[in-house]
């Protein structure tokens, strides 16, 4: 088989770059080691940078988006017992849409079916070949055949535990990395969320996030130590355990309901560089990961895709092969501002462990000053709605 | 001896609490354990928050620094060679005053001398009695002599090392404390400064800061290893350093001469709570201690003045007794957030050893986002020229 450019990993990333390639009249063929519905029953974000949304527009993949998202132009803090509404739209020029990344993948998947876009999913084996040379080749077994893609290049989306980025020689790569004591335990439930914005929350025993997913569907998430099971919380305690990190005034109105999913996620900030080698470009998760504090890791991935489809474009229509070689360092420069973020985010909210007395001071003088401060509030929100992507030229 | 206010420390703080006092017309009466000379042979900052400005207009001893002092509407960060004009005036509203701090106790101390205020420099034995009772009492010696005084209050203006922090029980006092592996190698000349506005810079060899006193006296710093010792730097290694961490198009215009001081001070992070203990009242360095990143040190001691000079204000014109409970409260809440900025601009400056790989790029990238988002730009600002004082009511 030959193709233009062959993309590992069918998640958002990887289907949105089709989706894009597709658009631009660029061949690609997307493999996947996992089914279909397995890649759906994954639970993620759910917030979409204003730039994100964009981007699923150009992509055409925005109508149910558009007619079903919740456009938020505010989130809240609390802490201390203070409710801090934060005007993003106010502050910021912009808003973030309420969209399940579930959502986003299935859309994805419809419109690539509906166009004919070449999918492998169930793939094993995937080997990167010769990705120096000028024709990289992608080997792969499904069900039993082996299969070979001849490609101009390869898109690596396939996340963290992912092939491509393993392909790159350690002796090129640099990774950067800081790993957090604690998790996220997060709980789906078919109930009205608490309130009609998100609610980021500070308490001695441990952050809260107030989420949702629509209307009638609530995320909620409680900082818990590493060495917490899931098994241990049963729904009640977990409902429990949210009212007593939030005020009476607010948990009054709480609805709780049986958990349509229940998880521990561990929190960690992770760079590789460069994000290029040769003919392979590493995309989202396969290069950076970001805690959820601030929601990062879906926007950063729709960055990636955004300077790689805009280069490849310029590539095969404008013979600008220059261009790729700055795809690193422009998707870097904005994975590192993300990464700054979240973990600011991640500093301000949460309760660590081993902290000393002055570091537990300054955290509550960030939390006074960053709150209080129209500048302050401002940097908080324009980097929650997503700082601009730079020009591709 | 009886008097009002008893202000141990003849320092920029003591003296303008005295003349504030003075001017309100309650009694007071400072004990230092220096003598004049000593006091202003120190070479401390220079730069005056908006607020220092007014406090010393209120105070009646601002004609000098508003005639010879250089008002400033911004300063430069250069990093990575790239200098960043941050337009202070612009994004805040307000300026600061260049006008050295041995310039301002010098103007303190003649005012003081002209209204005959009662000073003991000299002195030595100095206790604090019964400050819990309705009627504390200072005991010292002076010449041999022993003295009493019998006040209402006692403010404790003596800095670091002073008798004043150390005469509140250590069960009543919490220390809050940071220690940094590197200190400031400062250099004092008779030079023009290098530029019209402060710099402060980033380099790989360490951070350097291009201040200056006047029009023809400059203040060089250079980051330097606490190991160093001030004997192992001549004239001529700072000013060849100081050429090596700046770039070449800025230092063609370096002007080098002979240092009139040079010194090398450690940088701290300190903070003790409350302060207040019955009737002693903590001010500026005698409870808290900043590293001179962001020229804090100096303001927040004029902001302990503010507060205490407009609580003792009210207490004697309008019995207010209440609000001597609340003045701990309301200095430390500016003085955190002042501790915070002198942080974050050590932090965001300097070169740390030890720092991981991780933490170094996240150093780079809140570089990268303060200094060219106009949002981050202004929370630096408006830290820089002073957040504004609370009302006292």
């Amino acid at each position: 088989m030959k193709t233009q450019v062959v993309i590992v990993g069918a998640g958002p990333s990887g289907l949105l770059l089709g989706q894009l390639l597709q658009a631009a009249g660029i061949s690609n063929i997307i493999l996947e080691r996992q089914s279909p519905d397995y890649v759906l029953g994954r639970i993620r974000a759910g917030i979409l940078e204003s730039g994100t949304v964009e981007l699923l527009r150009e992509a055409g993949v925005s109508q149910r988006m558009d007619s079903e998202g919740l456009v938020h132009e505010g989130v809240e803090f609390l802490f201390d017992g203070q409710r801090i509404p934060v005007a993003l739209k106010a502050l910021s020029g912009k808003a973030v849409m309420v969209y399940g990344q579930t959502e986003v993948t299935r859309d994805l998947m419809a419109a690539r079916e509906q166009e004919g876009g070449a999918s492998f999913y169930g793939v094993s084996q995937v080997e990167l070949h010769s990705l120096k040379s000028d024709r990289p080749r992608v080997t792969f077994e499904q069900a039993g055949e082996r299969y070979s893609i001849e490609c101009d290049y390869v898109a690596g989306c396939d996340g963290f535990h992912g092939v491509s980025r393993q392909a790159i020689p350690k002796t090129v790569l640099r990774e950067y990395e800081r790993a957090y004591s604690f998790g996220w335990l997060g709980l789906l439930a078919d109930t009205p969320p608490l309130h009609h914005e998100l609610i980021y929350a500070h308490h001695s025993r441990g952050f809260v996030l107030c989420s949702q997913r629509s209307l009638t569907r609530s995320r909620y998430y409680l900082q818990v130590p590493l060495s917490e099971k899931v098994e241990q919380w049963s729904d009640a305690r977990f409902w429990d355990e949210l009212e007593q990190r939030l005020p009476a005034q607010l948990t009054a109105g709480l609805q709780t309901g049986p958990s349509l999913e229940k998880s521990i996620a561990p929190l960690r900030s992770f760079v590789a560089e460069p994000m290029q080698y040769g003919r392979l470009f590493l995309v989202g998760d396969a290069a950076h990961i970001v805690p959820p504090t601030g929601a990062k890791g879906l926007n950063l991935a729709a960055s990636d895709v955004n300077y790689l489809w805009r280069i490849l474009s310029k590539v095969y229509h404008e013979g600008r092969t220059d261009l790729l070689e700055r795809y690193s360092e422009l998707a870097l420069r904005r994975v590192w501002k993300g990464e700054r973020f979240s973990w600011f985010m991640t500093g301000l909210l949460h309760e660590f462990s081993g902290q000393s007395g002055f570091e537990r001071r300054i955290q509550q003088a960030e939390r006074e000053y960053y709150l209080t401060s129209r500048a302050g509030l401002t940097t908080i929100a324009e980097n929650y709605v997503g700082l601009p992507y730079e020009e591709v030229r």
